[in-house]
């Protein structure tokens, strides 16, 4: 189907969708509405209906739809289908379990090296081969990289994001803490483990103190 | 000084200032001053000091914080100092990075040891224990962890978050694509890598586009 613009509200549900479609057990039957998929989560039906509208035309009125196609609409809506290569900078300890990690396979994202001011070693203990960020520029001309996952300290972030987008990498994973300048056709996309944790930590210190009163 | 409630807005800002104020050159000025911590991140004045002000008494007018008991109170505040245990449940790819994680130590959370349904390993490639889930319940109590981390496939998280609820468990870091009904006093902070992947996929597809035309 003729692919439509979706709100970033809409894309961070499609994900929840999958996962669930996907965990299905073998024998479930082979279609499912909006509605039951919507019980299934705790979501609202017009809302689920609405979403699935945009990524399939597979719903047929009171029998839903086939599980298999609306999964692979799904993926294909999300890019999941065809892989995205992608390289990683800062092969810290975030960068090696990033390199080294096999569930991104599934989503379709493909690191294909990491890179390093000083790199520590010559490939990851997976064994993705680690270059010095001398290399970086030819690496993604000759492999034509569009994403970048950046891992380095805080204080290199924005150098590094100027280095990736002048190598034409369109799509940033940033993983450290900074806010990054980017020109208006780079996405970025935070990730902040560390303020996950800080939420996390500081709602278990209140709930001590509450329990020591 | 006395502990203020924070909105999570700030809260999530401090990890920030903190990656910046801890990845100052050795020889920096003593001295930083809300002013200038907000002109090197990009941020606006009155917000830096405000937030500041919430989590250190420490601020001279015209001389600013003295930059290593500002990293420290930001610390304490984000309970950095004070080590949490948590335990993980569900050791798949994701599951095993994380129990192998190495970068968590500077944030004060030490995962214990991993729990698994069906466990495939005794202990993790970096020697974190892996345990059937039946030993869960025992484990939380006899070493009085707070802190839950999810892993497993998303039609399962609802059931490991109700079993990590029943042995005492305040605060949940939820990496599964599912939302999670739990109490009151127990926090969910949800993480999704996958939702991440999309958001960039699909923008990276709309750049290839726009390139062909």
């Amino acid at each position: 189907m003729e692919k439509k613009t979706v709100s970033k509200a809409v894309l961070k549900r499609l994900p929840g969708y999958l996962a669930y479609l996907k965990n299905l057990p073998e024998d479930a039957p082979a279609h499912i509405s909006a509605t039951s998929l919507a019980h299934a989560l705790g979501m609202g039906e017009v809302q689920v209906r609405k979403d699935l509208a945009m990524v399939s035309d597979g719903g047929r009125p009171k029998i839903g739809y086939l599980r298999e196609s609306l999964v692979d609409d799904i993926e294909q809506f999300l890019g999941y289908d065809n892989t995205t290569d992608a390289i990683l900078v800062g092969v810290g300890k975030l960068g090696h379990a990033l390199l080294d990690y096999k569930g991104f396979e599934e989503f379709g994202l493909n690191i294909l090296a990491g890179f390093d001011a000083n790199p520590a070693m010559e490939q990851t203990d997976g064994g993705k081969p680690v270059y010095p960020l001398s290399k970086l520029s030819q690496f993604c001309r000759n492999h034509k990289v569009l994403m970048g996952i950046i891992t380095v300290p805080a204080k290199n972030a924005q150098e590094v994001a100027d280095q990736l987008i002048a190598v034409g990498i369109k799509a940033i994973w940033n993983f450290a803490p900074a806010m990054l300048e980017v020109p208006k056709n780079t996405l970025v996309q935070y990730e902040n483990m560390a303020t996950s944790l800080a939420v996390l930590s500081v709602h278990l210190q209140a709930q001590i103190k509450e329990g020591k009163k």
